[in-house]
């Protein structure tokens, strides 16, 4: 039975962790605090990223000599293999750490087994402390581990009667400042951030993060696939972040001449002929260790990813705004009858500014687990 | 300066008035609360319908020999006129009440001066207290008597995406069982259900209240300009409460026999020829003692009604779905570019089930104060 403070130290590394959302793929985020023999904080610390120390192991080295005796209180299962770093379970049996209780044990196979070390090492061990937290602060990376894909959020911005532009295309702004600048900060927490063609065209954006402070840039994605969108001195192709355009695999190599932003990606068309094949396109960022992607539409890119049964969570701006006319934020997501529609439920409204943010996740899962 | 036994009283008041929304057109609700001498509570009571005792009367009745000396806490300035009931202002004199504390001056020209009649006897009158609350509950007969016609409720019940049907025109159900018992709560507190003809061909609605207990049933109303939707056997025209047909003025009279539901309103067309004139509609609805319009739609009607500025109030039931096809929630409101859009401010959000109910109202007035 964990303490009250070994649960009010489990809160903060759950804190902890998020600092480091959208910096740490492939890896998941981890939040880690060490109580000493007493039960006082004696160190903390958060996986900052790939290839760089894991959470344990910053807390370790802030928590030092008072480490031995205590509990190690950690969002994630400690790591048992030995990657860019060593096994985190040996850390800390090496710091002769005597409890270590956490929220969520490690799906993947390849670093299960920190548990079954420690007690071996007859470390006490306590898992499921305060998991939903800890599991909702990792929804990315255990979804991309259990399916074998990036986990998408599509993101829109609309009036409260469904339009994303006014009749004449005319769309600044509809959402206010406070939701945009809400924007930047889904973006700094996603590995990339996908549009298709139409938004390309529509809006020429730029994609990259802006007044986040210590954010790492997503991939800038345009799913451009007749190569007709993305021309030269599109602010996309600036040097701020990394910018990938996809393409259809069978275009003529002439058509990709004036592309900027470097090798496009090609890959093969859905089969209905539309656009790009959405699995195919999860697997390439998934391949490129994409873990998190952020789907800022347009309504055809958004229904495709609907239509593939690709979206986990739905992020709404909802502007008090009626226009009555206009393009609207979701089309031809191949549903056409009621009993078909796609349900979801809503995990989270929250006001920001003069709107309305509402978070919803589908009820059913269309994909399969991999 | 009000006492806390005051306050606590007005509040008491606002709720009092606010069961008899829906029920006392042409006039306003109100509510009273008589205290005695001593600040305990005597009596209380509220308007319940045009032609009834006053909300004083009431509880000048309850409190009995208790509001001599005591103090009336009502939620409008008492009337000072004698219409099918006498004057207030002279009840509460006879009564022996010594102080008076309302929230809202009386608006109306015919029945202002109850506070300055009661103050030349001698009676001790303060006003203002928790007039924002009062306001909100008599929002509706306040905008009418400001503006000389009813006040409109637009309720939509939509997709996330905006969508108020599939496709294939399938929509049963989109919005919750709770949304749905929401929307007979806002049909009792109006005088009259609004629908166009789109509605009425798709649905065969009903439009009557089912399930509030006390509920006194709306007007309903179609507006069927060509007088092709309405056929026999409609639902609407069963005698649940009364109905009314509205067709445009210019049809020859053979096209009315088959309409149900009594003889229709024949009124002019709007000046662009699509439907009815919106204005001329809610004059003729004002002259039936309509003070407060439930919209229930279509998409076309409501579309006139933002048009021609006739909106006051918009309640969206946001169901957690996605269709990207269908009808939408709003069409045809004149709106071209997004400098024109109606802004509105959101006054409250609130989960309904699994669904999100939207209040908002315009942040400008098209309309102007007669």
């Amino acid at each position: 039975m964990a303490t009250a403070a070994e649960a009010d130290a489990m809160r903060r590394a759950v804190v902890l962790a998020a600092r480091a959302l959208g910096a740490t793929s492939p890896n998941p985020v981890v939040g880690c605090v060490i109580l000493d023999a007493s039960g006082e904080i004696a160190g903390e610390g958060y996986h900052q990223g790939a290839g760089t120390p894991h959470a344990e192991a910053h807390a370790l080295r802030a928590a030092a000599g008072r480490a031995r005796g205590g509990t190690a209180v950690v969002t994630l299962e400690p790591c048992d293999h030995t990657g860019r770093t060593g096994p985190c379970s040996q850390a800390l049996i090496a710091a002769g750490i005597s409890r270590v209780v956490y929220a969520v044990g490690d799906p993947n196979p390849d670093a299960t087994g920190g548990a079954r070390t420690l007690r071996e090492a007859g470390v006490d061990v306590e898992a499921g402390l305060l998991e939903d937290a800890a599991r909702a602060g990792n929804a990315a990376w255990l979804h991309s581990v259990k399916y074998g894909r990036p986990y998408v959020t599509w993101k829109y911005a609309a009036t409260l009667d469904g339009r994303i532009a006014a009749a004449d295309r005319t769309s600044r702004w509809i959402s206010s400042p406070e939701s945009r600048a809400d924007v930047h900060r889904l973006r700094a927490e996603s590995d990339a951030v996908v549009v298709g063609s139409g938004t390309q065209r529509a809006d020429d954006p730029h994609l990259a993060v802006r007044g986040v402070e210590g954010a790492v840039q997503p991939l800038r994605v345009v799913v451009d696939t007749e190569a007709r969108a993305v021309r030269p001195g599109a602010r996309v192709a600036d040097d701020t972040a990394e910018t990938v355009v996809v393409v259809a695999d069978d275009l003529e190599p002439d058509r990709l001449a004036e592309l900027p932003a470097g090798e496009p990606w090609g890959l093969p068309r859905a089969a209905d002929g539309r656009g790009i094949d959405i699995p195919a396109l999860l697997a390439a960022l998934y391949e490129r260790d994409v873990r998190s992607v952020l789907l800022e539409g347009g309504p055809t890119l958004a229904g495709a990813f609907v239509a593939a049964g690709a979206v986990d969570r739905v992020i709404g701006y909802l502007a008090p705004v009626l226009l009555g006319a206009g393009p609207t934020a979701l089309a031809d997501a191949g549903i056409t009858t009621i009993a078909d529609a796609l349900r979801l439920d809503v995990t989270e409204t929250e006001r920001i500014g003069p709107d309305l943010r509402i978070t919803a996740v589908p009820t059913t899962r269309a994909h399969k687990e991999r």
